[in-house]
């Protein structure tokens, strides 16, 4: 069993697996001044398919955690938006041979996952795990697992 | 002065303009059945454009609640989702002759306005009014307004 401690997501730490949506930095004001628009905030892909939003409604897990699975979509990136203020955990990995990262959201933040990158599965870690997830609609797999032989456990 | 009330948003009642995004009804299970996924439940239309994630941060509103501007974007269609588990006012309508309606969501549901649906501005009901929004990415203005002479007012 290996050990990882979870990071706190920022923009900067998060950059090589993805984008990190929030409502901080530049917007423009759009509705008579009453609402800020943080444009355009996810680098999108689907490849040659199309987009979709789908809900997802995952199971809740706790710290430490273990696992043994990583995954990557090759065709298209994903996007995570959690529906609750709660923060989750975004496990993601440079390679499958390298060392995974945990980064712990701040309960205002959801994240894109670009093209290709190895992530472990949603884990919200408080009660509902509600997301929305804009993600590829296409008729192929886009679909590769990596499964450790050691596992990770990520601690607080 | 004209009044209308709050009804629950549901799926058949908002039919005509859109798509309720919750966890309810047919899905798949995924992730070693630890996640259920509601598989491509807006109809996404972005015309000859691309689809982007914007983060809007919307000022809250309280009702009773008067307006007197819906909008409608005609290239395009436009999901919110709400990042905090809030219900919302979700103002439309059939047309700008027509009384318009206003839903009201539970805190679970997102929503997708189809392509040249009239609604009106985003109207959070309690703080932070965060939400992260699926739309059109162009290059055209994309955007209709229409201002009633004489307001409406929402009530609970």
């Amino acid at each position: 069993m290996r050990q990882i401690n979870t990071e706190p997501l920022t923009a900067p730490a998060f950059a090589p697996f993805g984008d990190v949506l929030d409502a901080t930095g530049a917007h423009r004001l759009i509705n008579a001044g009453l609402c800020q628009r943080h444009h355009d905030r996810a680098k999108l892909d689907f490849g040659d398919a199309r987009a979709g939003v789908s809900i997802f409604l995952a199971q809740v897990r706790a710290l430490p955690y273990a696992f043994t699975l990583i995954e990557r979509h090759p065709e298209a990136s994903q996007t995570f938006i959690p529906m609750t203020q709660h923060s989750f955990l975004v496990i993601v990995a440079p390679d499958p041979q390298a060392t995974p990262r945990a980064f712990l959201t701040n309960g205002s933040q959801g994240i894109n996952l670009h093209r290709a990158t190895w992530h472990g599965v949603l884990t919200p870690l408080q009660s509902p795990g509600l997301f929305a997830v804009v993600d590829r609609i296409g008729s192929t797999l886009n679909i590769e697992e990596h499964h450790y032989t050691d596992p990770w456990t990520v601690a607080e």
